[in-house]
Order: C-alpha cells, then sequence, then structure tokens
C-alpha cells in the first residue's frame, strides 16, 4: 500500500513555514503499515494541484493533500477538486450548524464567506473538522483514496485521528499491528545495538525493531506486523521483557512518555517536592519541571547560581571547595545539592556545574564536560560527570535531560545508596 | 527563473526526520528573487530519483537536490547523478586532502569507503564542503542547473551561502535585490498594518513588503527589486527611515538580531550586570540570556521563585503585599526586582509573576495574565501587566520575550524614569 502526501500553500514555498504537516501524516502512516512514496509541496495554483495529483494517482493508491481550505480567495485547493472530480455541490448540514456554534463562540455572526465552507464537493464524504471551520473530504475513485484536509496542523492531526487514520484501515483492510517503542538514555545508538544484537537477530520474522536517535536519548521501537491483534501484542510485549533484561539501566520509559512528565508523576504519587541549583544550564532544568500544568504542587523553586560569587553566597559553596576543585567538580556539585536543599526545604534537589563552552574548556575539562548530581534532604546523593560535546547550544539541551534522567532514577529509587 | 527543490532520504516519509532544509532554501532563493514551484521529497531509490529530477528539470531551470550523500551504500544519489549525466569520475584532490585532515582531526586514517568521497561525477564543478565529508556537485545542461547537497543542515548551509548564491546570482544574472527586515514586538499584525498602511500604499512600485509574525513578535521585511544596488540600498533604508517615525515604538532591532543578542551586546558595551526573578516563566528568560558564549561577563544569577514561600524567604516580598495585592501583581513584581537587584548585586532585574494556565486563573486575573517588570539599581522601575493566551506553553515562551523586550528597552534608556 503506498501513499504520497501534498502539501498546499505558497507559504511552504517561500520558507516562511516548514512543512511539519508531511513528516507527521508519514509517521502515523508508517505505524498503520502504508508507505509514503513521495512528499510534494505545491503553491495555491490550479494547474499545479491539477498536475501534480495526476501524477501522484498514478504511483499511489492514496494521496492525502492539506492545505488552502480557507474561505478566502487564495485558497483554491476544494474548487480544484471539485473540477478534478468533475462533480457540483453539496451543502452539509451538521458543517453549517458547526460553522454557527463556532461564530457564535466569539459572539459573531456567520458570514456568507464562512457559510460558503459548508459547501463541499458532492462526490465527497465529509470528514468532520472538529477543531476549525475547513471541513475534510474523503474521495474514492477506482479503489483509490484521496483525502484533503485542512493545513492548521492541530486541524489536521484531529481529522487524520479521528477519521482518516481509521477509515484508511477500514476500507484497505490493513494487517493487525502493535508497536511498542521503548525510551533509553545514557547510551549511544552503536554501543546499544551491540547490547542487544543477539536478541534482535532473534527477533520473530513479523516485528520488526527501529532506532530513533535524538539529541540525548535513543528510542527503540518494535513493530509487530500479523492478523491477530492480541497474540500479536502479547507477541511483542514479550520481546519488550527480553529486552529489558538486557538494558534496564538505560530505559527510563515508553511510548510518547516524557522525563518531565515521568518526574512530575513520581513527585505527585509520592507527596514530595524538588528544586534546582544551575550553573551551566542557566535554569533549563527549572523551565522542564514547570512544562506541565500542576507542577507548582512539587516545583518549589530554583536557583541559578551563574558566577562563583552567587554559588558561594547562595548555596554556601566553600571557597576552599572551588579553590581545591574548581567549579566544575563532583564537589561542587554535592555543595550546590545541600545548598539547595536548604534554601528551598525541597524533598530532592538537581544541581549542574559544567562547561558548555565554546570557551572555558581546558585540557583536563574540555568543553562539555558537565557534572550533575541529585540528593535527597536525607543525604542521600548520585554524582555523576559527563563529557557531552562541542556545541553549546546542545551541551546545555543535553546536559538539562541528563539531569531529569538521573533525577527520575533517584526518585525511583533505582541507585543502591547509603540510608 | 523558477526552481525546484528535491529532499531524499527514507527517514523524510517516514516522519523520522521533518525537512527544515527546504523551508531554508526557499527562504534564501526567495531573497535573491528565484521562486521555488516545487518541493518533493523521496526515498533513496534509484528509479524514484531519476524520474522526479526529468519531471522536475521540465518545470525549473534550477534544482537544488539534498541529501543521499553520505558513504554508505544507502546513499546513491552520487552514482545516480552520474547514471543521469551519463558520465564518468574524476578524482578531486583537494577534497581528498580535506578528507584527510578531517580524519587526522579524530585520529583517524581515512577508509576506502570515505576516501570514495573525493570521487566526483566528471561533468560537475565540485561545491568544497568546509563543515562535512561529502561534497556538493554543480551541473549545468542546457541552460539549466542541478545542484546536489548533503542533507545535514548546516553542511548544506555553508554550500549554499558560500558556493550556490553566489553561482546562482552569476550564472543567471539576476537583477540587484535589497532587503531589510524591521524587528517589532508589542503590537499585533492587523494593528500594525492600519498604522502604517499610508506609507505601505506610497511605497515605490519596486519595493515590496512582507509580514512575517511569529509569536510574540511580527517582523516587517522590505524587498527592493532592481538594477542599481546601492541606489536601491538607498532607497530602501529611507522608506526603513520614513517607517522608523510610525512605530519606533515598538522596533527592537533589525535583519537576523535576537533579544538576547542585543541585550548582550548592551550589557557588554555598558560593562553592567543583570539578573532575574522569575515565577510563571521558570528561568526562561535566564536561559535566553545565557544562549551565547560570553554571557557570564553580565549576567550573574536567577531565582526562580514559584512558591510563595520562596518568594518571601528569597526575595523579601511582603506578606502583606502578597495579601492585599496578590502574587500577580505590579507591587509583587516590584518587590521580585528589588529583591533579586539585592540578592545578586546587578545592576539591573528583571521579574515575572503571572498565571501560565490552564488552573489558576479567575475573572479578574484570567489565565494569560502576566506582569513583567525591570529595575536598577538606583531605584527605577518599568512594569507592565500583559494579557497573553489560553496555551500554557505559549504564555511562559511569549512572557519570557516580553521580559527580555522590556529589559532591552529599559537598559537602552527608552522609558522616561524619575533619576
Amino acid at each position: 500500500m503506498h501513499a504520497e502526501i501534498i502539501t498546499i500553500g505558497d507559504e511552504l514555498l517561500i520558507g516562511q513555514v516548514i512543512d511539519t504537516n508531511s513528516a507527521w501524516i508519514g509517521e502515523q502512516l508508517n505505524l498503520i503499515g502504508i508507505k509514503v512514496k513521495q512528499i510534494t509541496s505545491i503553491s495555491d495554483d490550479r494547474l499545479a494541484i491539477l498536475n501534480t495529483i495526476e501524477e501522484a494517482q498514478q504511483r499511489a493508491d492514496i494521496i492525502l493533500i492539506t492545505g488552502g481550505l480557507g474561505p478566502t480567495k487564495d485558497d483554491i485547493t476544494k474548487t480544484t477538486l471539485c473540477e478534478y472530480f468533475k462533480c457540483a455541490y453539496r451543502f452539509d448540514e451538521r458543517v453549517h450548524q458547526h460553522l454557527i456554534k463556532i461564530f457564535e463562540r466569539f459572539g459573531r455572526t456567520l458570514s456568507d464567506l464562512n457559510k460558503k465552507q459548508a459547501e463541499l464537493p458532492e462526490l465527497c464524504k465529509t470528514l468532520f473538522n472538529a477543531n476549525g471551520t475547513a471541513p475534510g473530504m474523503w474521495f474514492e475513485k477506482n479503489g483509490k483514496v484521496l483525502v484533503s484536509m485542512p493545513g492548521v496542523p492541530y486541524e489536521m492531526k484531529g481529522i487524520m485521528m479521528d477519521e482518516v487514520i481509521p477509515k484508511l484501515q477500514a476500507h484497505f483492510n490493513t494487517q493487525a499491528i502493535f508497536h511498542k517503542t521503548i525510551l533509553t538514555m545514557g547510551i549511544g545508538e552503536s554501543y546499544l545495538s551491540e547490547i542487544i544484537a543477539e536478541w534482535e537477530d532473534a527477533l520473530p520474522i513479523n516485528i520488526k525493531l527501529a532506532y530513533l536517535p535524538s539529541p540525548g536519548y535513543v528510542r527503540l521501537r518494535l513493530s509487530g506486523f500479523g492478523n491477530d491483534f492480541l497474540e500479536l501484542k502479547s507477541k511483542v510485549l514479550s520481546e519488550v521483557e527480553k529486552l529489558k533484561l538486557l538494558i534496564s539501566n538505560y530505559i527510563y520509559g515508553y511510548d510518547n512518555e516524557t522525563l518531565p512528565q515521568l518526574i512530575h508523576q513520581e513527585l505527585i504519587s509520592r507527596k514530595k517536592s524538588i528544586s534546582t541549583a544551575e550553573s551551566c544550564t542557566g535554569g533549563s532544568i527549572a523551565v522542564h519541571l514547570i512544562a506541565l500544568s500542576g507542577s507548582s504542587s512539587f516545583f518549589k523553586g530554583s536557583i541559578v547560581a551563574y558566577s562563583n560569587e552567587v554559588k558561594q553566597k547562595e548555596l554556601g559553596l566553600k571557597s576552599e571547595t572551588l579553590e581545591s576543585f574548581g567549579a566544575v567538580s563532583q564537589e561542587t556539585v554535592s555543595e550546590m545539592i545541600k545548598g539547595a536543599l536548604k534554601k528551598f526545604e525541597t524533598d530532592y534537589a538537581i544541581s549542574v556545574s559544567g562547561i558548555a563552552g565554546p570557551e572555558g574548556g581546558t585540557s583536563e575539562k574540555p568543553v562539555g564536560t558537565v557534572w550533575i548530581g541529585v540528593g535527597d534532604k536525607q543525604g542521600n546523593e548520585i554524582i555523576k560527570q559527563y563529557k557531552i560535546g562541542n556545541n553549546r547550544e546542545r551541551n546545555i539541551q543535553i546536559a538539562a535531560l541528563y539531569g531529569l534522567n538521573l533525577a527520575l532514577k533517584f526518585i525511583r529509587g533505582e541507585f543502591n545508596l547509603k540510608s
């Protein structure tokens, strides 16, 4: 089963907007076993739209189009599709009522221009757009499917999840698929692949493994393909169990979980609080910790101690420690943890000190050297040194993720500690 | 002059990587007056590459290709181009020496696989890749140009700026173009367009205006097209002068300048220091302030005071203030400024308190209400209230930008203050 994606809009071609829709759609189709052959971006131009659809029809079974469905004159996708499928318009009363409601919410009456959005080509099935005014359209012709959706990402995503994905699965009777993603941190892709090589080679033929590396972490996605969904799911999950035995130390979560979200859950369920004392990350860990609503129930505050004077005055860092070991050292990070725990009266504290670069490196402590620690008020601590890289922005970004990961493991009790 | 962009790579079609190259290339070509007609993403597949190039050749004068130039077997762009142009290989000694140097830097000797990257189709001119191992290639055929570049963004960007853009301008003898971008904040696109409508209508026919809105700010780009570059430049700049008279209050910078960079420059040239006291932004302003190397010379530290206890204990916020006005108030933000100035002993301090949402809003202080202030150690202060929006992530992000903008104007002395 092959699909093509066509994104329509002048703003894509002059670089004003990056086409993120195609990657997202590609990923969703991939998850249900449909392969994207080509992505094409064109302008709001009648001939370009007609030609591109005609060419795509020759290569693919499914064409997904986004963009060009606004109410203004420059948006011509709907009229062009009507021309392509040689059909008249029908008036969709459900869409009409939805439009009236949206306008009521903003205290306005529906304009004629917007009312026209309820006129749809009579050959299409309406794909209801809960998040916006432009409905999606589903066409079928010679066994092939053409779908048109608005270009606004969250409107398109709603239509895809609610309507297009289930309809595609039903229409093409695609085989059962089950995915499980394992989130790892603290190990590179190549070393990971060495450790799990034997397990990977022994995977059943209908279970595939994908490595999805990002800065600071690697996702492993297992995808099982077959006929019986429940059997498939249990087979994939039993492979995950085998994998866990090999790399449990590196796994921090599954599927769409994120570090801030996991820490959020752990702290709320344990009724514990946290603070941070940050140097080179400049507050990045704190920014992650407040990402989700409700964070005030566990996050108290943070001190960004960028200068040594602030580290001493605010966190009680001893001048002897600074003189003997320097600001980027295990000893300094340990005192920063204690300083934060005391200052913010929290159950846990994360602290970081490192050399983000590009200046400030030495042969002993090159750019990218970062010490990260987590401690609790009982005096337990775990402090680790990391060597990240040469890029300032990435050093800051990755050090923050490592700090969150260390904190998560510490809170979960995954380290052997004295008390 | 029409161009097409072809991006090659399986990772683009399964959604593992978002194609950011095309938007960037589209923007650069647009700046030199070349219009992109189509962007096509395909997999590393010989037939797909050959067909896509053939089709693009029929529509466009220029084809820019990225991706598929790695040394491994799955990268087949170079061999496929050799096949397309029906030519043999030549060995490029300059590229060879460059490869040897890159490998030396990592203490390795050049492998045979990588040495092959110095073999190029004899019909192409080499486009030197200073940032990586895969050189770019420039082909000409029947007056048309085809360029192949690596897919790694910073390698592609280096080749585009150093080689492709100047070569395209020379080859197609494009007309002179001059752009000037004016960066504004604190005013929406539609209100801006009302204020400048008369000026905009009176622009010379060869000077175009583009509105480029982003969350929190709007860029205005003036582009002049003509024959004489110097005359053009002076015409565009004189229009900018007229524009400044209308919206000087909202302009914070020009072209590629950023708020963190501008604050960085102002503080370093004035030998002044800064700190922050942040509540709802959770340290986001501090993270902006450390984005550039050298920030330790002016940035001392930050306190993220997420709970009221921390605001009181660490910033000296009076309980009367909290009781009478609440945490999200002008009075609280004023005390937070004074607390930060004292704590970090800096010349300036920025402070923020607001309701990021989605919970915590009231009818009097709805979600998105944010108080932001800047002060100096002489006791001058400017404090403003903003109503941003409903989205937590955007509220945090935009509040941080507004804080930086307020600080920049304050440091530049753009407010009438008592002392």
